[in-house]
């Protein structure tokens, strides 16, 4: 099944593809992030999200360090095979900043907007360290 | 306006950014394109859906071609502002392949599968041409 699968996603010339997280009932976009094949695999065997760190250049497993885990739903692949949609179960906050999800920013009237509130400090996720997605 | 709400985006090395476009009532995700400065501009002063076609290396007006258009509703940044979120009001079908939206194949039991239907052909969206993404 392995090789079918990856066959059928079109990674970049670095191996990655986009990968969009929606919480599977309520229709919630958490947040975008990236996956390299091996985080396709284990995301597919274990069913918890993993992705690839652009910055840390290493597999990251999504809540590894805050609890915040993104079970798998459903896995799914556009038209043209260049990106994923995961429908996910969500525990806690999807954003490193303690939002719920990462799109908080809105451009109204020509202005951003802050939209949505922190509901868990960073430094509660993570302690002192505050990494980045 | 204008400089201040692009610098609060980051372009990758080729000038793009990946756009999601969700539904905005139902919060189904249509799709994913990329957009460029100038698509960014051009979505924000119609208020119609415009990408950066990669494969075409021009603007997209979405819907130009088959009447599908995306009327904006909410513009969003992601928190490193490196991702779109575009709440839209989609006229028709979002995909090209005459389904509403792009992620119609999931992956179950380790094989892809096909779910949704296709609700206008390709042919009577865009007559004997058939553009890609």
């Amino acid at each position: 099944m392995t090789s079918d699968i990856l066959d059928k996603i079109s990674f970049d010339s670095h191996g990655l593809v986009p990968a969009i997280a929606q919480q599977h009932d309520t229709g919630e976009v958490l947040m975008m992030a990236w996956m390299n094949a091996d985080a396709v695999l284990e995301t597919l065997e274990t069913g918890q999200v993993c992705y690839w760190s652009r910055s840390r250049q290493s597999l990251w497993r999504k809540g590894e360090t805050s609890g915040h885990v993104q079970q798998l739903v459903d896995f799914r692949i556009d038209c043209d095979g260049d990106t994923l949609l995961l429908l996910v179960e969500q525990t806690g906050v999807a954003c490193h900043t303690g939002r719920h999800n990462c799109f908080f920013t809105s451009i109204r009237d020509g202005k951003a907007e802050i939209i949505s509130d922190v509901e868990i400090s960073p430094e509660a996720m993570y302690g002192q360290k505050t990494p980045g997605p």
